[in-house]
């Protein structure tokens, strides 16, 4: 039997749909509950796909698991370790995923990646979690090529604490 | 006894936080139900606040309610019918409501009116929609002038639909 590959995004935001304060500084706003999720859930994953600018943020831990990192700066493949760096336009990630035999594939960010895997129908489902907070400014959770309906229809969700931060799965 | 005045905004809102295409262009993809909440809801108001976009857009509709709008353009209030136009600039919009009498005070956006209000202490609750679509682009829910945690408290959890339209109370 052939497993389908399954792409998951994960996404912590505020009430406005802001994921950052810019795309350099590590985010310290999410919930406890949040993270306990977050950690739990990634073990269940056989890789993780970052951008470049999300990399660079979380590089420390990132270098432990199987990640792939989108650059711009790269034509061809590059591996550091559990590390493999591409960019999308020249190598195609899902002709990657097929060699390494990986089938469960977590997307975390940032906005262009988010966007790159929605655009290219490989988005299964998505983990938003929405902080109780309001940014009035900063990144947006996905930064696309233009403005497009992408419909979902909602599976679950979840209170996780009581001030309200909510876990919503929202499936394709 | 002297009854509080208490603001309200409304938000329609995609998943990734956006809630326009442009600042031109009439809302089509919310869903009936939550067209029927927002209709019912207004019932309960005194007055709605708008910036001077969303008045272009739906002037029909707004020139038949107690209406404050936002302009830039303006710098003394200016009446029509029911409609008062405004700059917060150059007149208070609090004394103006005070004068008015109004007591509950429903905030339409776009996304500089609803940071005004969050920006400046008066906003007391939001009714977040989130609609299961992500846009990847568009008018995001709010423009404030900068990167700034308000915290909030969710209140209540509706789901409207099958496909799962989100209403989200939250209070500051």
């Amino acid at each position: 039997m052939k497993l389908k590959i399954k792409f998951t995004a994960f996404v912590a935001s505020s009430i406005d749909g802001k994921i950052a304060k810019d795309n350099k500084t590590f985010v310290d706003w999410t919930s406890k509950e949040d993270w306990d999720f977050f950690q739990k859930s990634l073990a269940k994953f056989d890789v993780v796909v970052v951008g470049h600018n999300t990399y660079k943020i979380y590089k420390k831990r990132l270098n432990k698991r199987n990640t792939i990192v989108f650059t711009s700066k790269a034509t061809n493949l590059k591996t550091q370790g559990s590390v493999i760096f591409l960019n999308p336009r020249y190598v195609s990630i899902l002709d990657l995923i097929r060699k390494t035999k990986y089938k469960k594939i977590a997307i975390l960010g940032g906005p262009k990646v988010y966007a790159y895997f929605l655009e290219n129908k490989m988005l299964n489902e998505i983990f938003v979690t929405i902080e109780p907070i309001i940014f009035t400014a900063g990144v947006s959770m996905l930064s696309g090529k233009k403005f497009k309906k992408y419909n979902f229809i909602l599976r679950s969700i979840k209170r996780l604490n009581k001030k309200g931060t909510l876990l919503l799965k929202y499936k394709k």
